[in-house]
């Protein structure tokens, strides 16, 4: 085991991917079975928690829309002081770090006490999710630009996003957490001009044994999320990348967990 | 060795990740594994390949910018035909298939001859680059939506984004395949409203040992890319989350390939 990249006294803030244990990285494999403590999300699978050792201390942070178990500060103080005590620290995000992840708050709480921080990136939601339907998130020619948003405000606030530069119709619109907010989404978008009948795929723990994708149009994306979604997180992915043509031939149909043709 | 997801003539699309072996998930190597025959692309880095086994036969239909040296329709028929005399056959993609990869083609290729397709996610390019700076491609309140385009376009076609609507304050934009086009991204962004002082990172061979890292403002993004380039590809991300502050701050400038610092 190589522990060059992660002295005791050390924090690595680590993607845990969409949830299948197969879908972490080699070096997230690793740096979980090197740390003395693991703090992770409400978000990361039960398959890769099952991954950490029994020698390794494990504390759920977790935070879900609406159910925050612990704030941020508390966080980074946890991570902090553990770090300072001199543990090997792990930090477990489901899915990448980079991508809605508050992953800066961490690290800025780690450098300003001193505290050595690095980061390895994870599988993001999105990209396992259309994997898991068989597509892509961009397609030549016709949708050449991606852009992710997350639907997840604070109790009381707006979503206040760009809906007019996020209707264009050459573009791939990948909305994390958008369970809740999938009426408002699908109302903003036609408002700012985008079609109705533009291809929605929805898809519920993507790559988890109980994964869940349907897909249909713009117009019945809150029918859509709320006949598949229950209490999980969902990402919404719509845009012409992941029209019937591109995605869910009939041919991988039988292959995805669960497809409801719903329109 | 499970076999059940990959029979004797089907075809997997598996997501390389940005080149270090540690960055392929455990799926990817199974899989690779598994194979008879892996076509991979010019961007998958010399360590994923090495981990091909010798009877694995190994077919490159690299593409790079100005030199295609396998066309579409070509690798689409190459790895259908694989498929069809009854080999395993993995697609390999540098990053992630899903972000332009130009993987619906090659799915579709494979469903109208009747051929199983799946899709292995990956890393993509900009979520290992602000990785090995130490940051993220979000900033929670100042950065709350995140945009990749492509800047790579046929000979002889003009890069026609929608600039407006990329250059929003709060947003992050990654620019895949971006070497070429810095200094049109730059004046675009710049005459779009965009701010000459907003903060970038270019990043070189992402989690490669040759990784070049450079930070630096918009105004001086041609400049940037200028000097740690090469003919390597480059990952342009532009935004607030990329900030001093928010990547880069002293204690990791040792941590990172190689760091100039220049605005």
């Amino acid at each position: 085991m190589r522990h060059d990249d992660f002295p005791a006294g050390s924090v690595w803030l680590v993607g845990a991917g969409p949830g299948d244990p197969e879908l972490l990285t080699g070096k997230a494999l690793r740096l979980i079975a090197a740390a003395d403590m693991v703090f992770h999300d409400a978000l990361v699978g039960p398959g890769v928690l099952d991954l950490i050792g029994l020698d390794t201390q494990r504390i759920s942070v977790g935070k879900r829309s609406g159910r925050h178990s612990k704030d941020q500060s508390t966080i980074d103080a946890l991570i902090v002081g553990a770090a300072l005590a001199g543990h090997r620290v792990v930090r477990l995000k489901g899915g990448d770090p980079a991508i809605f992840g508050r992953t800066a708050e961490e690290v800025s709480a780690c450098r300003a006490a001193g505290v050595p921080v690095r980061i390895c990136p994870g599988i993001t939601a999105a990209s396992a999710a259309v994997a898991a339907a068989g597509g892509s998130l961009t397609l030549r020619g016709a949708a050449r630009q991606l852009s992710f948003v997350t639907a997840h405000v604070k109790a009381g606030q707006p979503l206040d996003l760009d809906w007019g530069a996020l209707a264009k119709a050459d573009a791939t619109l990948a909305v994390y957490m958008g369970r809740a907010a999938a009426s408002l989404v699908a109302q903003q978008l036609t408002r700012a001009g985008r079609a109705a009948d533009t291809p929605v795929l929805v898809v519920v723990n993507a790559s988890l044994p109980n994964e869940r994708i349907i897909r249909g149009r713009l117009s019945a994306l809150a029918f859509l999320v709320e006949a598949v979604s229950d209490d999980d997180p969902a990402v919404l992915v719509i845009g012409d990348a992941v029209s019937m043509d591109a995605v869910l031939a009939p041919g991988s149909l039988r292959q995805v967990g669960q497809v409801l043709e719903r329109t």
